[in-house]
């Protein structure tokens, strides 16, 4: 080895060592990407509208993760190997298929415009937060993909010869279909694409997402395609295109259809690249055109993927860490990643944005964030954005608001500006609760309170509540008020009831702090002493039989519980954990009923009712050890730094935040509640940047001292053997250290 | 009998008989319902872009004249039986399945947006110049159609209870696919559907007809509906509406896909009438609402009938006969009815119009004329327009020549700015050069001439006259230029060079008149000794063998001649009759030739190239009388008070005109040489009224006197025993008196 070799080898060594010290570079864009996790390894700027995934679930050769042979709601699954094109709108860790639409796809030689056989297998996939890159084995085309907010940007590099750029608006991961589409010149092409009726609960909840793609050559050829009907008889032989794909060739009129796509055709002397950019609107073609040119005009791709890279950067680095595996880390800023995709942004550059329900045409002031899955992230992911990101939650809050101006309810489960119902509960009020209580309170708190107690208090009509009625006049829900889930959904307002007591209290309204409190632990009536759990009741007040508190695991449909069974329902009353202790015979019984639920496998990971049971040991003194054990243990099984390294679907973020808070040793346990409860923290220092504009410190240090045990913390010098501390002390404090044994 | 009924009897029968006088009660919009005819009884102003036809031609239950069981090119049947809708936008007498969309339906009860169920017989039907009612059976709802130029209008008499009025966009008579729609308000929806690719030649010329209904009643219940595509496995479980038709209600946003459509729902305490009046537009739906509201705003349903009727009126009175059956008059009316569909007006009410084949938006001053099918109508149809409505026919020339500015290409067969580029030939130019000739001259004739030899000389890229480099060489098409109709195309070109020669004396242009008149006859060189008839040759210039003369009848494919074959073509050269008739051993065995072609049946009375015929016995003296008595029986036998009375595709009109002019004792058998051949009158006296901006008389008296074979016509006091007369003399006389023995 010369000097000059050493030099390099040094360089170099260093160089990466400096370089890797960013926490994006942490990031690994491929967790998820198996085992239903449901995340994409696609690039997309923070909280960006449009996305640019690769798309492999379409076709036979992708079989058993085939979109529409199973249920599947993403548009990428890592063990698939067969690729059809790159879809432009995506959602990330959801439980029905959406979006994954507006598809691009480079190819050489001659147009082929049938997916199944256009589509190719491929290597080298690289993915940052960003970016994202593949090489087409079929076509030797190495793809690079990045993003702007509103714009997804590609970068094909072709060999020499024939080249084609599809954009496929027949295929999608929605089962929606129609789509419209326009060359408007050799260089652009616009259109629209069905999408929505998430879940297929609303039909008619479906709507158009616009596109302009511009390119950075102009075709030499271009056209459209459409797939026709097929007829039989005279005319039928008569049609050269029956039943087949027919060409518009070089056509520059509009064509509208269910399974249509445009091509740009190249012949190039020489390897060439091209680049398209897609700029995206949920409003208009107009609007999608400024998206695209606001946000990319005259900026080359590694430009735009320098300042997306950037944004993720500086987002990441909210959170700094010290110690741990370079896994730990990766996992970690992987989900710190996830949490920040979605809710996402839904208004166009200049403040445009469809409405509630009506999707007329509004203006927002600051962003305007859609896909709130509620029932999921009011959980853990809104106090965590409160915590790190609050100047976006205060934003997502408003967007709240208006959706309540807008259509007179709060948003359950939002999506682009629909109202998709899905999942049980009135979770929406949790969430403003808890982030007003935790500090964040710059928007309209009497609007949020009227909103959520109309949800709370309307007997007809009210689509946040049904069986509200049965829920107050008795306490709960019946096995006759829903068709699934009278317990649970009964524990759920039970929660948003608490929510509404706590935020009453501090607004002064005491009359509705009785109110609600009351309500909010009138679960009660439904523990059932023979099993010591939740069980569901009849509408006359009776037990429902026969009665097996295991049916309803792996999502199996049941009358008592949603999404589970009360094994993972009953303990999810933290607002009310001691009651419950008291109902179950005490302390001993309690943690043994919490025991069993572990170790008769009951335990989910994957689905959110149940999360917050590792750290309900927390509430019996002297079992506290186990909270910290099972924390860890569920992180080390469930959590790695591979594809399959989500326990199932990170539900826009949640199984990412339950990570997030469980690594840095503290969980908001019960929403609307604005404290934590500790476990031991996975790393030796962590170090929150705060928001000045909420927050009077500039940081927060979590420290770790010692190895074992976790026993007590310090905060400004005290020593507090307590397991809980409240989020006002945690963040005036500039300093929290962890005593281990 | 009272005094009372008698006076009520008499009255009415006098009313009656002094209605009765008006040319608008002698048409009966069934003629040519049937035998193929093509055209439909719908309601439709003169030359209106809109129309409403009772649809029946869809399902099984009208097999075996079902729309896509057979080669079926209109909405209606007369012989079907179950109707499924009134379609808006239309095409009379046309070959190829095309528009024949935006159906609406009456119905009540439930709604059923299948047209298979929800489709039912009629009674009562009854039709007029501008008007259409029919009772549907299943319903007991009393349907009543009117149309303004760009607008259709229903009248719907609905019983007390439950009613709906669908707006079907997936259903149509063409093969095109592809529709949005959108419901504005409970009284308004807009949407487009795509119609187009007429004959199926070029996939690529589709294209939108906008259109916005307005509803004299809002609706109480609206929405959308749109037929899915079926999902296997538990996706397709999931999805309540998988594979089935899916409801939008109450739904206000764009719908888009290749089978949707819109209803309206009323429920009625007492019987009800509802009117629908539907704008198009061929530029926006924005201009679809333009006509709608400049047409019918504030107007009643009668009173846009009684408008149209009285445009109708009008037109039709500048015929006016005397003498011959009711019949007689009927089919004259009715035939001049539909000469007045077609061409028919493609700018809105603002002048808008979309630009031959791009398409661009363009303002025209005087009415934009599109469906220009000049393979047929060059032969009759448009010097009929020139002697009675010449203003038109000068609007129509102007429409040729924008077209030409557009397109760089003169209209061949144009349909809605589209070129089909159906049938062979170059025929625009003979209607130019016919058109100037007969003294219709406010246009730019230069530019007219320019563009008619743009087409006869242009030898690369040549889309009007394909094979045009063997043409000039050796003066014909061989086997081997074309697929089919060498010889045929030969003599189209001929014709239009003949034309070209005519028009260049006249503009003095003596080089091209001697070029193209020895072009005009190339024909000569296909004529065969052996058969006396044209047959096809080779590329070596040897005859094409084996030659069967009668292969080609029945519009089967053959080498020589498009749709027809050597006995139906020979003739067809009536600018050199006298040439053919040495060529075939003089005017005894011309006539005997002439004769045999009736006498083996190969005469086709349906298809243009041998319509001229039965006049050519007029170029033999001695034999006129025979021209007489073929015209006189194939009036009778083919041109009947009947659906069937048409002999077969009205062909836009050409048919029509062929019946107008033969029952005048008229016909111009030579286009581009401006006279007539003469023969009996069907009528007593003809008065026409002619056009003082373009005609110095105010009418045009033809007379008949005698009742046997025809012998002269005094013309100002001359008797003449010619059989032909000049369209200037004829014009210029107030009167032409027909001597019969």
């Amino acid at each position: 080895m010369t000097k000059d070799t050493c030099l390099l080898i040094f360089m170099i060594s260093f160089l990466t060592c400096i370089h890797a010290q960013e926490p994006i570079d942490y990031v690994n864009p491929f967790i998820g990407t198996s085992n239903f996790g449901a995340t994409n390894p696609g690039a997309i700027a923070p909280r960006g509208m449009a996305s640019v995934s690769p798309f492999n679930v379409a076709g036979p050769k992708n079989l058993p993760l085939e979109k529409d042979s199973q249920w599947l709601s993403t548009p990428y699954v890592n063990e698939n190997t067969f690729l059809t094109g790159f879809s432009h709108v995506n959602l990330s860790g959801v439980g029905c298929p959406d979006l994954g639409v507006i598809l691009t796809m480079p190819t050489t030689g001659d147009l082929n415009t049938n997916h199944l056989e256009y589509g190719t297998t491929y290597k080298n996939e690289v993915a940052k937060p960003g970016y994202y890159s593949v090489e087409l084995d079929k076509y030797n085309i190495k793809t690079e993909v990045t993003a702007a907010t509103r714009v997804g940007i590609s970068k094909y590099s072709f060999p020499k010869g024939k080249a084609n750029i599809l954009i496929n608006l027949g295929l999608g991961l929605t089962n929606e279909e129609g789509a419209s589409v326009k060359v408007v010149s050799s260089t652009e092409i616009e259109g629209m694409r069905n999408v929505g009726a998430f879940c297929y609960y609303k039909p008619e909840e479906s709507y158009p997402v616009y596109f302009v793609a511009k390119f950075s050559k102009p075709a030499d050829e271009f056209g459209i395609w459409k797939k026709t009907k097929k007829y039989d008889g005279v005319e039928g032989q008569w049609m050269a295109y029956n039943g087949k794909t027919r060409l518009y060739k070089n056509y520059k009129k509009e064509v509208i259809g269910d399974s249509i796509g445009s091509y740009f055709t190249y012949k190039f002397d020489q390897p060439t690249q091209v680049e398209v950019k897609i700029g995206v609107s949920y409003v208009s073609i107009e609007n999608a055109r400024k998206n695209l040119e606001e946000e990319t005009k005259k900026l080359s791709f590694d430009t735009i993927y320098k300042n997306t890279a950037s944004q993720w950067n500086e987002l990441l680095s909210k959170i700094e860490v010290e110690g741990g595996t370079e896994d730990d880390k990766t996992i970690f800023y992987t989900a710190l990643y996830h949490t920040l995709i979605h809710p996402n942004t839904l208004n166009d550059v200049n403040g445009e944005y469809p409405t509630m329900g009506k999707r007329k045409t509004a203006i927002t002031k600051g962003t305007r964030f859609t896909v709130f899955s509620f029932w999921d992230t009011y959980r853990n992911l809104h106090s965590l954005m409160s915590l790190i990101y609050p100047k976006q939650q205060s934003d997502m809050v408003k967007s709240m608001l208006n959706i309540y101006d807008e259509s007179g309810w709060l948003p359950k489960w939002e999506l682009n500006a629909t109202e998709t119902t899905t999942m049980v509960g009135d979770p929406a009020g949790i969430v403003l609760a808890d982030t007003y209580l935790r500090g964040i309170q710059d928007f309209d708190i009497e609007k949020a309170y009227e909103a959520m107690r109309k949800s709370a208090t309307q007997l007809e009509n009210n689509p946040l509540r049904p069986g509200v009625k049965d829920y107050i006049e008795k306490g709960y829900l019946t096995t006759k008020t829903t068709k699934s889930g009278s317990v649970s959904t009964t524990q759920e307002y039970n929660i948003t009831d608490f929510a509404i007591a706590q935020l009453a209290i501090k607004l002064g309204k005491k009359e509705d702090y009785k109110l609600f409190s009351k309500r909010a632990i009138s679960y009660r009536k439904l523990f059932d002493k023979e099993f010591n759990l939740l069980r569901p009741k009849n509408d006359d007040g009776s037990w429902y039989a026969p009665f097996n508190p295991n049916q309803g695991a792996n999502f199996e449909k049941n009358l008592g519980f949603i999404e589970g069974n009360s094994w993972q329902y009953t303990f999810m009353v933290s607002h009310d954990t001691k009651a419950l202790m008291k109902l179950m015979g005490g302390k001993k019984k309690y943690v043994a009923k919490l025991d069993e639920v572990f170790d008769k496998k009951q335990f989910d990971m994957a689905n959110e009712p149940d999360i917050a049971y590792p750290y309900l040991y927390n509430y019996a003194k002297g079992y506290e050890w186990k909270t910290q054990q099972r924390v860890t243990n569920l992180i080390n099984e469930y959590f790695t730094n591979k594809p399959a390294g989500l326990p199932g679907n990170d539900d826009t973020g949640t199984m990412s935040a339950w990570l997030i808070y469980s690594m840095m040793g503290i969980y908001p346990v019960s929403p609307a509640d604005p404290f934590y409860t500790i476990t031991t923290p996975r790393f030796d220092k962590i170090t929150i940047h705060l928001d000045r504009r909420y927050y009077k410190n500039e940081t927060l240090v979590i420290e770790k001292n010692g190895k074992g045990k976790l026993n007590s913390y310090i905060v400004k010098g005290k020593n507090n053997k307590s397991f809980f501390i409240s989020h006002e002390t945690l963040t005036n404090a500039s300093k929290i250290q962890f005593n281990l044994e």
